[in-house]
């Protein structure tokens, strides 16, 4: 399963970022790429005050182009996020396309990112976005797949329970900052792959130090072993990786954590 | 609260294990310790077949031991583990002693060490050991700590459920290998100390490259925000580390992990 991680910059004007996505996913079309994924909100800045301006409806603009693509090139998208209008709130939301354009998922980020860290990064989502309520798995000829939205990471339950519905590999699109960055972000993708034994792929906007809010970069694939497979630096850039999903069953086999879970002492559940 | 981490060598005779067990802990009392932690099996080589020879009932030698010195001391010692024989079974058995000398808490294993890695390390621990069923925490003036053996901390739900119990600080007797050490040692403490916005100190054997099983050594202890605060190397040491319990509030003040959980759409609980 060839995935393209698409570390793209965002600009202030929305339809150039359609448009530059747009020109990516060709570009990983052209490599044979299978899931090509976009950065958390690509075609918005990471502001509250940019979340409702730039947001959209259902079937908008940016929708309406990633479905046609994903159409047109045959090809999986995980479209990152945009900011989802919805009954008068907005969403953080990501939308994902077969290989036909349809919409087979749609992830409203359910854990919102409201932090302040002393002498570090402030911000608070909830002041302008609404939390969505589902998990949300998708199924591919891959198998099961699952997908989450930055800040949702570091809640070990949610990524939990999308590998115990079945899913292998867990995409993310995200932006840590310098403040969370360097200090978690390696190490999240790491420690997820290892807990659940499965890939994980994080998709981060490049980093543009001139913007309010900083995004760390560092888009990269993590196996079920702990090992990095690829990491970007902090430039615009595709990173692609040939994820080998026979991994995740010979680790499993090797090193038993999912089925030696003592579910008689303790349990995780859906509610 | 100072900890001593306490790194010693195992030799294949347990009353010499014992001695110099007790040796380390009047050392670290010179120091001032609060908490002195042994390593995993302290006094019994890691082999399955040493397991029920060197295994001892309620109330034996090691135990008689480090309760007698708990006390002389008036230091809290967390006693690694040791092969503890109950109704014909053995388990690997960790007890913790307050500063009178008293059994506060005994941890048994839950998650026994089956492990096949190809080209790596191999191990059955229930070939001879049977696993406990309980989850461990215990009460000090320093508020509610908890104790887990090895394996047991590759469960992130364990850990979870001590920490929703209100443990701050978690112990962790190990004997990690030179395929799952330098793999998933460092990362698996770090990142199960940010998951739960607390202290985790891991405790092993000084490695013995004669050894039939070589244990990694590298004990550490890892804060909230998941800084190695220490870390030793293969060597018998006793490392001293300074735990401020109020950087556990002061990181999950800044960053909400535990009081943000969706627990409307998922939950951890004991059964």
């Amino acid at each position: 399963m060839r995935t393209a991680l698409i570390q793209m910059s965002v600009a202030a004007d929305r339809e150039e970022n359609i448009a530059r996505a747009c020109a990516f996913l060709r570009e990983a079309a052209a490599r044979d790429t299978d899931v090509a994924v976009l950065p958390e909100m690509f075609c918005c800045p990471y502001q509250n005050h940019c979340f409702r301006p730039y947001g959209e409806a259902a079937n908008g603009p940016a929708q309406a182009a990633l479905s046609a693509l994903a159409a047109e090139l045959g090809m999986y998208v995980v479209g990152g996020s945009l900011p989802e209008l919805s009954e008068g709130r907005v969403y953080n939301t990501s939308y994902v396309y077969d290989r036909q354009g349809r919409e087979i998922a749609k992830h409203r980020k359910v854990h919102l990112f409201d932090i302040d860290v002393a002498g570090g990064q402030r911000f608070r989502e909830s002041d302008t976005l609404s939390p969505g309520d589902q998990i949300t798995t998708f199924e591919t000829e891959f198998g099961i797949l699952g997908l989450c939205i930055c800040f949702d990471l570091r809640f070990e339950e949610l990524s939990r329970c999308m590998c115990l519905r079945g899913a292998r590999v867990i995409f993310v699109p995200a932006a840590f900052n310098m403040t969370t960055g360097p200090a978690h972000w390696e190490l999240l993708f790491r420690q997820r792959a290892v807990d659940n034994q499965c890939f994980f792929v994080g998709v981060s906007p490049a980093r543009d130090e001139s913007a309010s809010y900083v995004a760390y970069g560092n888009s990269l694939v993590t196996d079920p072993w702990g090992t990095v497979l690829c990491r970007a630096a902090g430039e615009e850039t595709i990173l692609y990786s040939d994820l080998d999903l026979s991994r995740v069953d010979a680790v499993r086999h090797q090193l038993p954590i999912l089925s030696a879970r003592r579910t008689d002492l303790y349990e995780v559940r859906e509610k």
